[in-house]
């Protein structure tokens, strides 16, 4: 990695994929937060290429991917389909760190899949790095806290997840179609399986020989694999409803030690990347509303669960996927593979 | 109970609340079955007595409530408040049969609280019989059958409820806020703690002690006691989110016995009230677009639960909440009264 001033250290970074909604919020997040970024490219395909984005670091023209130009990148976030990553990190991989966002290779045993919060260590060595799907990211630095302070035994989640989780398209696909029925028109469905607008599909990604979906297994072997729990048993549900940013998430757990509303609570407050919102008198909990561009993720509505007695906890959480399920997370990554 | 003409024994009806998103129900269902309606008094109170109202049985005209008139009906639903129903739900049932929709009576030791499909039996000795509350119900019919067939050990839902759970005034709420939006105009909350378009809110109803809420908690009493299991360990989330009709829920059982999806979806396809939507390679499940309006609840998404294998499942469920979850719920108990 180049050494571009007296003063401090900066990094030639690439976004490639940076006219999409987690390529945007990468750059908005590079800047936010003071990323020591030197050059930035931002690569596009050919329809993009030669325009001119504005952005945080002011307008930017966008350049044509090669993969040679990707190398000559220090930092390189790759916010492009998985078979685009199959085909190219690799090759990216040997003379640039690459953060995928993809779910090509967060399985793969020679790739870390990291959350700062939880084994942000594992990017200092490492020359690929896969960034995990954003369901799994928001539950996981709520988990993670809760699974070293009492040992999670068991964990079922139910998510209710935002148009935004199928990009820019998907959010536009929502509110047309809520309009378009206001006023009497069909509802179009593109990108959905059905119209999304007043409804709710218990179907992201496509299903697996368990007739479990693909996203609800990302949660399950995507978490295990980051607390380094190769056999918790973790389910979960994943369903669309219509919501524009913001996943939230309704979770059981059954724990090895006693749990209170009180001890979780106190570990969760100390917890890195977590934001406690549990006021329920006061009509304080996460939601959509509030967790939206924030960083943290919104904790809350934490109580002792019926089934499992003082053995079990329930909750809920709210997190941009956008940030913390994608972007955000992305950039940690790289602020943790320059840590000294 | 009169008999109003030679033929067929028919019955006078009385629904008080008759101008209500439930009342307005209630007369459509009873039609729709062929209810033997002798005489339909619509009672409401002094702001819509006097009124004529278009309904399944012709133009009526809405009389004001008195404990006097409704005595002189053989059958009465009441479908208004909890304390409405405290104040004249007993003296009314002195001279008829009382179908309660309110929570009033739900878990009071004298009162049956009746699924059909389950205890029907307890309506044909009763004055005064309980409405379970909408989410209960749902979930209700199609727990029962898996619980006789492999005997339910925990259940866990979290629940994805429509506006209409606060009746009309939470539909306009939700409707007038997404279009107030999107011509940029402020959005208000009255009906909702917090504005519902695009968000999601995990509170409906009172924080309990145990910070549960009370709908949570009816769900986790009210099945108890519906099913005569007193001890069954059953936790709900409740969560509302901006859909107009019919509520979902996604919900996880440990059972007794070894099940799997093949034998669930059996006992499932035999048991009344349930219409099963599993062909998940085909994108069929259960959903508010597809259950809205329908009488049966539809159920899908069955699979073996990863945390409880082999004696676990899970799967998702969605009924009518007007109908269902309250309306066809009280005809149904209505017809088991008068059953022979």
């Amino acid at each position: 990695m180049g050494e571009d001033n007296l003063n401090a250290k900066t990094y030639s970074v690439g976004v490639v994929g940076a006219t999409g909604a987690v390529g945007v919020e990468m750059v908005n997040v590079l800047k936010d937060r003071g990323f020591p970024v030197g050059e930035l490219t931002l690569f596009a395909s050919e329809r993009s290429a030669g325009t001119t984005m504005t952005t945080a670091f002011g307008p930017k023209t966008v350049t044509l991917f090669s993969v040679e130009a990707a190398k000559a990148c220090d930092i390189v976030f790759l916010a492009v389909s998985g078979d685009f990553s199959k085909a190219h990190a690799k090759e990216i991989a040997e003379s640039a760190v690459v953060i995928d966002n993809s779910s090509a290779w967060r399985l793969s045993d020679e790739v870390p899949l990291i959350v700062p919060e939880i084994n942000g260590h594992l990017a200092k060595t490492a020359r690929l790095i896969a960034n995990p799907n954003c369901t799994t990211a928001i539950a996981a630095v709520a988990l993670w806290p809760l699974h070293k302070a009492f040992g999670l035994k068991k964990v079922m989640v139910s998510t209710y997840q935002a148009a935004s989780g199928a990009g820019a398209p998907g959010m536009a696909e929502l509110e047309d179609g809520i309009l378009a029925g206001a006023r009497g028109e069909a509802i179009k469905n593109e990108v959905f399986a059905h119209p999304l607008p007043y409804n709710v599909i218990p179907h992201i990604d496509v299903f697996q020989d368990n007739l479990y979906t693909k996203e609800e297994m990302k949660v399950s072997l995507e978490t295990r694999k980051i607390f380094g729990e190769s056999g918790l048993p973790i389910s979960c549900t994943a369903v669309r409803i219509p919501t524009l940013r913001a996943h939230s998430e309704a979770i059981i757990v059954e724990t090895d030690k006693p749990v209170s509303r009180e001890t979780a609570l106190a570990v969760l407050k100390a917890a890195p990347g977590v934001k406690v919102v549990d006021d329920p008198h006061n009509n304080q909990y996460p939601m959509p509303l509030t967790a939206t561009k924030a960083y943290d993720v919104e904790v809350g509505r934490v109580r002792n669960n019926i089934v499992f007695g003082e053995n079990g906890l329930e909750f809920f959480v709210c997190g941009d996927q956008l940030l913390k399920g994608a972007a955000l997370n992305a950039v940690q990554i790289a602020e943790a593979a320059i840590s000294a």
